[in-house]
């Protein structure tokens, strides 16, 4: 069984950021990242930290907007709009969900889909539907691709599962994989468990985004499945653990993700690489130039 | 084995956009389709005119913008601006494939989507994945939908396969699908035969976009299953089939569509009650109303 670390994958990642961010820096680019945290969520709090940690590692500059939890729909939109406006910010991640009062769809949909480094914008998704893609993936769906990339898992002509239909990992997962000719079938909380068990155990590849621990066991595998688990859960003893059932699972899978360390290691990582590229979009793209 | 017909759909969708037409005639306002075709195709004209039979049976009315087939892309833009700022008209249909020399991506996207009554654009159909729905979705898949909802075939739990992943048919049906809670499989081209085989067999509901006859034989089949057959395609022979090898799957499933007088038949009367819906929709838009 081969253990399907993220962490060599987030080091090819990082390392072609930090050349593309050498690149910008000679241009006097310095690729900047904006990150919109609404309120003090501790695990906003937690993730904002390690970005900056590695943003710093590949050379991204990152500058916080935080805003109170009380603000209004309007007001964040305002400070979208600066974020969107000011030429010195490439990107621009926002922390979700927001408060319950804030209008969560009208909000990502006013970021620029240019700087719209994490996805969440209709447009950045849609166009992951149409093929006509314009702005960048949502970071964790594409990072469970670039896992298979760099482990060598064929797609085409393969069978393929994946597990939740959100618009953030399920759905885009699913239609990447089919642009590389995967067949995909999407699961999702209204599939039946026998149906969930029959199909994931003629799949080739298990790509799990249910968000609950367990949710793959022994009993949803053949033998020769590829596990990709896109879950951060916590159990009943506040452990942290995917959805997948690591330890049912061991010696029965052909690979697997671990979690913690496997796709979530990525996520932040292909983050970097997407403002680097916004960074690297902007200054050939005919607007700024002019100015 | 249920014979799922077309005509009793269509009717009632006849029925609700006359009574829709009739509506909107009291505020004097006439629903109109802007037919917008580039070149003499023949089959294109042979649609054309069953859609002015049908249009004027519901009463809606149906202005043309018949283009030379040695037109630029450049001029087609500018007949499509015309018919998108023009208040009297409230769908747009434009045949396609365009001319190879046309940039379709371009024109298509060029098409206001409050007007996009056959959801050819990326913003129409990228609702769809988004859920996000601004616009129409296109007719064809609809079609099938309203054919299992008017046959009362349950999708909710139930396993469903879509052969053909375009973003006309087999891309939307998929999600209009999920949306209703069937676990959804998308097989394509580079599906394996026997994967497709298996996958068919297995599932519920099969829901075949893939433009050959004979896609879909007894060989596919388990006993159950209820097959939407939207291909329209043409035998060695050159007689008219659908995917489906209906006298091959004749008593072997639970229900199935003609072909033709299935999905086909459905298509141009729900084209039709898209543009009443979009002349209502543009009666109480605010920016029509202040003029």
């Amino acid at each position: 069984m081969e253990l399907l670390k993220g962490k060599p994958v987030a080091d090819v990642i990082k390392e072609k950021t930090a050349r593309l961010a050498e690149e910008l820096m000679e241009k006097d680019i310095v690729p900047t990242l904006g990150i919109l945290r609404i309120g003090e969520n501790g695990s906003d709090i937690a993730y904002e930290n390690s970005a900056v940690k590695i943003a710093s590692s590949v050379g991204v500059h990152v500058e916080k907007y935080i805003m109170s939890e009380k603000s209004e729909t309007e007001d964040v939109l305002d400070v979208i709009k600066v974020m969107n406006e000011d030429d010195n910010i490439h990107g621009i991640l926002m922390f979700r969900p927001l408060p319950a009062h804030l209008d969560e769809e009208l909000i990502r949909n006013h970021i620029n889909t240019a700087k719209d480094v994490d996805g969440i914008s209709d447009a950045s998704v849609g166009g992951l539907f149409t093929g006509n893609m314009t702005g960048f993936p949502p970071c964790t769906a594409e990072a469970a691709m670039m896992i298979m990339e760099h482990y060598g898992i064929e797609l085409s002509g393969k069978r393929a599962v994946v597990i939740g239909r959100s618009l953030v990992i399920g759905k885009p997962a699913a239609m990447m994989m089919m642009d590389r000719n995967a067949t995909v079938t999407i699961c999702h909380s209204r599939t039946k468990p026998e149906d969930l068990k029959e199909i994931c155990r003629t799949s080739d590849i298990i790509v799990s985004a249910a968000g609950k621990c367990r949710t793959v066991g022994a009993e949803h595998v053949s033998g020769n499945q590829v596990i990709i688990d896109v879950g951060i859960n916590f159990d009943e003893g506040g452990k942290m653990c995917g959805d997948a059932d690591f330890d049912a699972l061991e010696g029965k899978v052909s690979a697997i993700t671990p979690a913690p360390g496997g796709v979530g290691s990525v996520t932040t990582a292909l983050l970097m690489y997407h403002v680097a590229r916004a960074a690297a979009s902007a200054e050939t793209a005919p607007e700024t130039v002019s100015k």
